[in-house]
């Protein structure tokens, strides 16, 4: 039997799982993809972040491809995006940006618990905390051959990293791990959601 | 000493390697590689689908790598394509497209059957299937800095991706492993086939 | 304790390490990236081949997720290349050439060698090498959504796969490994330097 946490951390991965699938889908959609195209991107955006950690801190096969589920969600939410299409035009403004903040503060926070628990150092386990929460995301704009809006634009991927280095840094003061993993994924969703609203940017250098 | 189904599949799956690796190598002297970069555009169509899946269901090293013969094979027919390409550029038309839809259900069909060696559910499986056939060309589309193909026109991921459901339908349903492994390609021969001549497509949703 | 031939190797990887993360900051700096894509543009050069080497060769966790000074000195030479990108601006002409092929040298020697440590067979060895030479550059490039240069212009590739190839034939011939890894670092190196002072080029077909 599942512990109360277990529930609750179950189902806001799953929630988040399914917020990227949608994401995913309407950009596929936007790009001309057909159906089949949807739903790759949907589940690329969803599930690509995760899977590239896995196989990068050895944990093999990874979640995604040993529980059905979460493949599962991300193509079923991605065909009610397209099926509905027209609501998921609609899938925008507040609500949607403080679920997809929602979403990335998860899965950095995951991300970072998951390497851990792999014997991966803080250091890297920072990055690939950012990685799971942006990978996906990523892969899905290679996939459009696009350069990736995170590596460009957006307190995005910087949130994810902030969270994520939040998290390690509580964990090594020995902090409760749930308090380390609350204030890591506040940290997220709070940056995340300030730099949204003031339009906040990394700098860049001045045009070669 | 192999069975004589053993040496049928062995030789079938180096014949699809070779057609997916000319294929591949047409398509970089489309885009004005240079010869190395022409072989590695062809190992990637012949060989990336099945090293995509291998990595994931937690088969390392891939069998491209473990067995010398496929990458070697593989850079012959790209080597081939190239030194005669004059000839390469009548690799078209009707006897072509067979051979590749037999290529894309073969790799399908054994996309599928490692997969499910490897303890990996339905599901996901036939995910693993249409990776299997689809992979090599998307990997090798992202290289060309394209959109694959396969997410915005034709009924190709679409075959394989009905041949690996029909395999794991039929294997679900205790039908014989041959006979399901036929069903499954043969669906993925015929669907690519019949999608050609009658110039089928996968719906999209209105331009937004 | 490290013997010496230990330590000069950790230096000569570390230095190589540096000079491609810069390498890839200033591209990254070129296309407009912000500090977070400029520093994922970096370590991805430095570090992408290494990575991708590991995981088909079976080796994960990759080297550069278990030994947190790669990625962190990729990350420092990342921001160096940011913050002081006036000076990175001149980091160019003769040196700058001799020090990247020195790179490229030394990444597809411990390439082929990490790889038949692995049992990875000669053929594939050399591809190995080759791919971890030029793989992070490969997976650069496709994050800026560009044809990898080393696909369709320069001996660049094809430096490193011959160094590879050199110190794969050596090791055939039963030569000290120490003397088979000079040989092809040194070809890899010669070949490079002598590509680009003759303009050198892989032949082409002619346009179709």
């Amino acid at each position: 039997m599942k512990t109360r946490a277990e529930v609750v951390v179950l189902a806001a991965d799953l929630a988040g799982t399914t917020v990227f699938a949608v994401e995913g889908a309407i950009i596929g959609m936007r790009h001309g993809l057909d159906l089949l195209g949807v739903l790759v991107v949907a589940l690329v955006t969803a599930v690509g972040g995760g899977i590239i950690r896995d196989l990068l801190i050895g944990a093999a096969p990874p979640n995604a491809i040993r529980d059905w589920r979460y493949p599962a969600l991300a193509s079923l939410a991605g065909t009610a995006a397209f099926v509905f299409h027209a609501a998921a035009q609609g899938f925008t403004g507040p609500l949607i940006i403080a679920l997809d903040a929602a979403g990335l503060a998860l899965f950095a926070v995951a991300g970072v618990q998951k390497a851990t628990n792999y014997g991966v150092r803080p250091f890297v386990a920072t990055l690939m905390g950012t990685l799971t929460g942006v990978g996906g995301g990523v892969v899905r704009d290679m996939l459009l051959a696009q350069v990736p809006t995170v590596l460009s634009a957006d307190i995005y991927a910087t949130a994810a990293w902030l969270g994520s280095a939040v998290l390690v840094s509580a964990r090594a003061l020995r902090l409760p791990p749930a308090v380390a993993a609350l204030a890591g994924g506040a940290s997220c969703f709070a940056l995340r959601l300030l730099a949204v609203q003031h339009d906040w940017h990394l700098p860049k250098v001045p045009v070669w």
